[in-house]
């Protein structure tokens, strides 16, 4: 669970040895961050971001580690054309363990369009300003893991902070969920309770209406209203409370990505399966490629955005994944337990 | 090219062997579709999608005849809900030639709701008619093949006839286009020589306009303008001519599928090849799943539709499909001379 080699300082504190501590050089230059970083919200967060990254790509690393493979993380770092901002994304190809695993960060600043502000002022933020481009910063980390074996589960998550120069401006988006290929209910609810301790800490309220959010909106509407997966938890726009606590519950969130899946990876990931349950898994694939092309917000953002990085935003894609016309699941088989319970979302905890 | 028992009548008059000419009984009750078919274009293109139907589905699996496979079409013939029609779906998974083989046709009729009759109005549409549902027809032909080998291309046509009670309202939607993972330069012209024949009969300026309507069609433009493949023609809401010539031009066009493609299987689907080009086919599949995911407007349309049969919209994606990160192609590798036409198509013809 915890590798000795695993660093696990998850505050937002410039690190004393950040070579070790981040995947690559920090988006924004070393020196300013570090002098931010006491009393900015931008910088505390990219180093938070980039500690995270790190700590995840080492924990999933690990795995390829024990089993003797080669496969390790290729760091991509870059920058924006336009200079304002870049991203650092990690990916794992081709593992052991991990069929396909990426763990992005982008820090990115400019002008926020008239329509992007009339769009956040129809979902009920106050700006003063009125048709006039406003500054804006987000700083965010999103992973999508594609485990190898059917057994073990795919998670992804996203924990953004976003920020616009007005009132009312500063928000995060933010989740985490978990997409199993075969039911195993102890590990559904390892990964729920998890989730639910880091929402209890901040308001009893979180948990329930942040799980349900997130079975609304991991769900492929066209195909008979079926989730993606079990969930999680899903929130947007959050900036209900005092900043700082706003900005420890995103960090509380976040830091629940490690204890909640690692587990689940590690009491799975050694198990056999069979040629049957490879073609289902990559079958649930298929799915969760169509839900993150056609219904995804954060994808179809990127489609829309000039100068996005596309080849980061569609790291999310499964690397093998099948469509069979005219699927049919036998009624007692473990493919229909799943697929009862993407129908109709339980409760785990 | 054509085998003896493929039978070759491309008429749109009622057959005398209906059970010889049909994959399934028509989606029209059989004596009214033979009363109404000599003056009814509704009916004349009933009878015709389904003989195209047949004779396409022929033309394949006389292919896995020829290599002793088992896999056959599976006819899936299935009625609307709200008993408005209805479709005769046919799918051939897992041959030895063809990987997933998908030939679909649909007959519906009813009431075109006033934000679809605005948004034809929008395109250039004449209606008298304001704020008021209208009665609608379409009855369509589309099909998509994904073979095994990647020698083989993978081929998508699409022939629709829509009908709405008004003035100006007997339009077509059409196209046919070819996605080769290899570019073997003669099958790409003969590809395209068979549909600018087809097109040359009825006007000359047809080819060079719906050949580029095609390239522009079928484009990834947030893959940095890739198209999906070589092209081929692609036109909607054509009803520039007289009813009876309008009609007569599609029916060439639709009729020009089997000639255009079959000898492109022929000559290629015994080739062997590599696990490193198998490789490339699937990720181009990839791109393919996206296309239609992300940009085809009859997909959307599809999602947007209630009561709209999903399985048969999405026979079209891949029966097996991969994306990789940060995709690096040799400059002098065929992988790479497809990419360029990819990106900047040619004239074949």
């Amino acid at each position: 669970l915890k590798p000795s080699f695993l660093n696990t300082d998850v505050s937002d504190t410039y690190p004393n040895k950040p070579l070790e501590s981040f995947m690559a050089e920090p988006i924004t230059d070393k020196q300013i961050l570090q002098k931010n970083a006491p009393n900015s919200y931008q910088a505390r967060m990219e180093i938070f971001i980039l500690k995270l990254q790190k700590q995840f790509c080492q924990s999933l690393e690990h795995f390829e580690v024990e089993q003797n493979s080669n496969s390790r993380f290729l760091i991509d770092r870059w920058t924006r054309e336009d200079g304002h901002g870049g991203g650092i994304t990690c990916v794992l190809q081709d593992g052991e363990v991990f069929e396909k695993a990426g763990v992005n960060i982008s820090v990115v600043h400019g002008k926020l369009p008239v329509q992007a502000i009339e769009q956040m002022r129809a979902r009920g933020h106050q700006f003063t300003a009125r048709n006039v481009p406003l500054d804006f910063f987000v700083a965010g980390i999103s992973s999508v893991i594609h485990p190898r074996n059917p057994h073990v589960p795919t998670i992804h998550f996203n924990y953004r902070y976003f920020e616009v120069t007005d009132v009312d401006g500063k928000v995060h988006w933010c989740g985490t969920d978990l997409t199993p290929y075969y039911l195993n209910e102890n590990d559904c609810k390892h990964f729920h309770s998890a989730l639910k301790k880091s929402c209890d800490k901040y308001d009893l309220s979180f948990y329930p209406k942040y799980k349900k959010w997130c079975d609304d909106y991991f769900n492929i509407s066209y195909r008979s209203n079926e989730r993606r997966g079990i969930g999680g938890i899903f929130f947007d726009d959050f900036n209900d409370a005092k900043q700082e606590d706003c900005f420890n519950f995103v960090k509380s969130c976040a830091n629940t990505v490690i204890p909640s899946y690692i587990p689940v990876v590690q009491n799975n990931y050694q198990r056999t399966y069979t040629a049957q349950e490879r073609d289902w898994q990559l079958l649930r694939r298929g799915r969760y490629a169509e839900f993150n092309l056609v219904l995804d917000r954060g994808t179809k953002f990127g489609f829309q955005t000039p100068g996005a990085r596309i080849e980061s935003i569609l790291m999310s894609l499964p690397p093998l994944a099948k469509w069979k016309y005219g699927l049919d699941l036998k009624e007692d088989s473990p493919e229909m337990k799943l697929m009862k319970v993407l129908k109709q979302p339980k409760e785990w905890v």
